[in-house]
């Protein structure tokens, strides 16, 4: 016996089709706004979880859980962003579990410059749209995901 | 007078983070559900959008519209479903209006197995574990965003 699919039903379609196109429009907004600093969405979270992080680094594979990123693809950005000075990669012989990602001042300034432009952009683009039981709702949705999905 | 940078409260941080992770995770969780396919989720999303349209065709422009692409990125993706088959172009000399995306019978078979499919993992990993009511403010949100944002 085949089971039969669960398709989406109206509600839920246009409900899912609203998440994609507003995503998707949202994330080339912020992109395109951070273009002005030299950088993009990506790499904008790339600098502020380093900049979160104990003396400013993180392990290159820790920083990809965080960013639930491959590996092949943060490799790549990770390196524009060392050729541009915003970060630099170490690895300590004594310590086998690999490369580091660390802020530089040059990164950290950047940042500082950056973030108050950007959290502005959030605000406007989507967190101002929304009121506040619905922004908690997105959370709540998002944070299921993640959970469910776990890491890499 | 500067003005203040109204940054993101503890509760709005918290969410706008859980947003962004989730989406990651999701987005690579289908991307990767559909690669049995041959296929990752953007390619779906264009496949749909042309499977919906009168005649399975859409304008490239209509089409980069509709999903908010840039029409370099659209046009290289295109080009990868053109040669796998689940797409044609064509243009036709009375219109002047640019080339046209078409949907092949092949695109249109690989549509109908993958779908059931790709729904249920956006079933599993997302609307299956938000209520209705958090599941509804999410397109509420987005549909905002949307709006607010508008088109290219």
């Amino acid at each position: 016996m085949e089971t039969e699919t669960r398709w989406l039903n109206a509600e839920q379609q246009v409900a899912w089709r609203a998440y994609l196109l507003g995503t998707a429009r949202l994330m080339a907004k912020l992109d395109e706004d951070l273009r002005r600093f030299g950088i993009g969405i990506n790499d904008y979270e790339i600098l502020v979880r380093l900049s979160e992080a104990p003396d400013r680094r993180l392990r290159m594979a820790d920083l990809a859980d965080r960013l639930h990123q491959s590996r092949s693809r943060l490799t790549h950005t990770v390196g524009r962003l060392e050729a541009g000075d915003l970060v630099r990669r170490t690895s300590c012989t004594s310590d086998k579990r690999g490369v580091w990602a660390e802020l530089t001042e040059a990164g950290f300034g950047l940042l500082e410059q950056a973030a108050p432009y950007h959290v502005d952009g959030v605000r406007e683009n989507l967190v101002d749209l929304a009121t506040q039981e619905d922004f908690a709702a997105v959370g709540r949705v998002f944070d299921s995901v993640s959970e469910h999905i776990g890491q890499r």
